[in-house]
């Protein structure tokens, strides 16, 4: 049996830990790293990772030199989180006949704001024999993916309402910007202008894809962005919040069907939400014929379960139907032990 | 577009149930229903279901009259829990061209007990084109899919630990009788040798499905039931339980690796669990990197569960590659709503 050769493209956190990841596992081969950043371009992958040992894989800067069909399967893609971004790179993996795994988050589901290039990715694909996949922890799994999954046990299905509650603590500053924690609530409004304060990326993208599987008729989708106030005192090693100060994003994606609210997203993003006895955790609550309600305490990491779905989808994307796909429609995904990188894809 | 033509075969609750379900979703239309009971041959199955109006569909005692490859694209399964008892008439379907989905519990990984006939299944289905898979709630979901799926989010995974906590209260004589309910514990230990009371069928098919699809090398499996002895009186139409009596079956699996238990299901089937404070649910708990804990309370109602899984994979199968398959290899259900039953399937 040949592993599946794949090459990581992006190395930065997540990147990073994809790789040390695919090192551990049986039937995939990293075959090499695509980096800008001076600081490991043309090292071997083991110094860059300081695992103390080389292990004759490269860091390269110019993605053609590594991005040859007859030596690579697949592409793990991690380098933006817009579709518009990342467009240009997708289309030179796509053509040189490689499969893509992206966790570019908006790619879960394209068809949701990009749907022009949505089309144009799936013609490539498919002109070229290869797949391509958006996933990720969410968007990718626990907002959409689990949530179509959960229906597939009921006759009939009303609205859908699922929330998933972290902890932003463990992150790093851009996190902490981009979700505005350590603002006033007046710097909060005002990064909502002007667009510096983003709070979750997916929203859309996951409404679209549980509209679509279920055939819940979404025609309009609205979101909201409002500062979590702190009562208390939170601290970080990169960020500070005193009471009265933004202590999170709690950012809300709900969809309409003719006007009626069919599924509501919500998703709170904050730092210790613990010392306001706010308890983490991902809920699916589907009202239908039977209800379903879904926890799962605490909540999935968010880095983790991101790293975990995109090497986990690689045997299922290699295998699939030339194409455009999302994860509602490629087989469940399953953690890759023993020698099943070897055997799922079907 | 064109619907969906199914036939049911087997029109008892189940198959009723799953009838009344399939006239109510676009895209589907069912053509036919196949049943021995002679109360209902011959006549239409709007007044076999009392629908107070005939709908044009015929009950017919004869397969052979109504599974007809231009005529009937999927046959949905519903007479046994054995494949044993099943491979004839599964093998008749397949051979006329049709499609499959059956609710025999042993079906969900035929290859767990019967690797012989499961691998003639598959033979047969690829000679004739067309795909079966077997499914229902349990197994086909709660203990086995949907393990697999939370896996996913997995960077690596050591044993898992699964249970579904359930009401039996609902269900008719034959039910309280494979499951020992309102004997006596001496009646329970002599049924258990005698193969009248089984507990839960599926185990063995749930643990081997987790892990072909997840790789855990499970080479011995083993079953425990126990009498649940009643502290209270419990009482439903059908059956009594005075304290000191069995009010159900506490039904264990296990999987092991190497002498290693990685896999544990647990099934407790009982009724009245809330008169001794037992929260009905669905559980599961993986141990690996991260951990992940999923409840589901209430549990998803068993009959529902199945009817609705059943029903919601007739567009995934109908376009699935030829084949025996599990729900481990196919996409991801998803409640048929809408027009999805035109579209779902890939």
């Amino acid at each position: 049996m040949k592993p599946i050769r794949v090459v990581q493209w992006g190395f930065g956190a997540m990147g990073s830990g994809m790789v040390k990841l695919m090192l551990e596992k049986e039937g995939i081969e990293v075959v090499g790293v695509i980096e800008k950043r001076p600081e490991v371009v043309g090292k071997d992958v083991g110094e860059a990772l300081n695992l103390g040992k080389k292990l004759g894989i490269q860091v390269y800067s110019n993605p053609e030199e590594i991005l040859q069909k007859d030596k690579v399967d697949v592409c793990l893609h991690a380098i933006h989180s817009f579709t518009k971004h990342v467009f240009d790179s997708l289309k030179l993996i796509l053509e040189r006949g490689i499969n893509v795994v992206t966790i570019a988050e908006e790619m879960a589901c394209p068809q949701a704001q990009e749907p022009e290039l949505a089309a144009k990715l799936d013609e490539i694909a498919k002109a070229n024999g290869v797949t391509i996949l958006g996933t990720g922890v969410n968007p990718g799994f626990v907002l959409d993916q689990l949530v179509i999954n959960l229906s597939g046990a009921c006759l009939n299905v009303k609205r859908i309402e699922a929330s998933r509650i972290n902890d932003l603590s463990p992150f790093g500053k851009t996190v902490m910007e981009t979700q505005g924690v350590g603002t006033t609530p007046e710097q909060f409004a005002a990064g909502l202008k002007d667009g510096s304060i983003v709070g979750h990326i997916g929203f859309p993208e996951s409404i679209r894809m549980i509209s679509d599987a279920i055939g819940l008729g979404v025609d309009k989708i609205e979101e909201t962005r409002e500062p979590i106030i702190s009562n208390t005192e939170r601290e970080t090693p990169v960020v500070k919040v005193k009471p009265g100060m933004v202590a999170g994003c709690r950012h809300i994606g709900i969809g309409y069907a003719n006007g009626v609210e069919v599924i509501k997203l919500i998703h709170p993003q904050q730092i210790h939400p613990e010392v306001e006895n706010v308890d983490t955790g991902d809920y699916i609550n589907i009202e239908g014929d039977p209800d379903i309600h879904m926890s799962i305490k605490p909540e999935i990491p968010g880095g983790k379960g991101t790293m975990a779905a995109a090497v986990n989808m690689i045997p299922i994307v290699l295998k699939a139907a030339p194409g455009l796909k999302r994860m509602s429609d490629l087989p469940i995904p399953a953690c890759l032990m023993g020698k099943t990188a070897y055997e799922r894809g079907f």
